[in-house]
């Protein structure tokens, strides 16, 4: 049988920032839930668009042309190439829709943040 | 610049049941918004998974060996080839991800319901 994911039973199952978990996968995209806390690093994706859906908590991302500001129930979509910086007020829990290829820290691989080999939350 | 989506406000925005919009494209995929109400068609993807995200209200959605039932914040991804039927509880409001491609009645193309050529809410 199909298992529902419980967003908000994801997000309690991990604690740390920065550090996408897969829990799903569509066509080669990848469902993911993520914690937020400050800032993140600016950085691009060369192929990857990126959507970012609030669940809980406040998130700014600054965009080299100003800001877009989301709360719970609202999202955007970043395009890939675009320079982006994720800002969590002061925290966030987040949806994200992109490409299982997507990194973290896009062309920002020097950043002591990048996570190459995700965690699962959607493993029974 | 890069517009937010607001999901109740893009759900305000129509009121037809089982026709879906395009709130979002991310690399060929699609974020849509859709309203249900009671039973849809039984039917399955050939190529596309399609993920349901319960925004509000409630949905089943049957299965050949069960069903799963989802409430505001609950997600399931149906994989390609796996026949099934939505059915709101008595309506909901849902974001799908899924592939552009996606036909909302999958291989039942000689239902009603059938919509091709979606319209779109991301347009200002």
């Amino acid at each position: 049988m199909l298992q529902k994911i419980v967003l908000n039973d994801g997000f309690a199952r991990f604690t740390d920032t920065w550090s996408p978990k897969v829990a799903g996968d569509i066509n080669g995209m990848q469902v993911k839930l993520a914690k937020f806390e400050d800032a993140f690093t600016w950085h691009h994706h060369e192929v990857e668009d990126e959507m970012f859906l609030v669940i809980n908590g406040r998130l700014r991302i600054d965009l080299e042309d100003g800001a877009v500001e989301l709360s719970p129930g609202e999202f955007v979509v970043i395009p890939h190439g675009v320079e982006h910086r994720p800002v969590a007020l002061p925290t966030a829990e987040v949806l994200l829709f992109e490409p299982a290829t997507t990194l973290n820290t896009g062309n920002a691989t020097g950043d002591s943040r990048t996570v190459s080999d995700l965690d699962r939350l959607d493993v029974w």
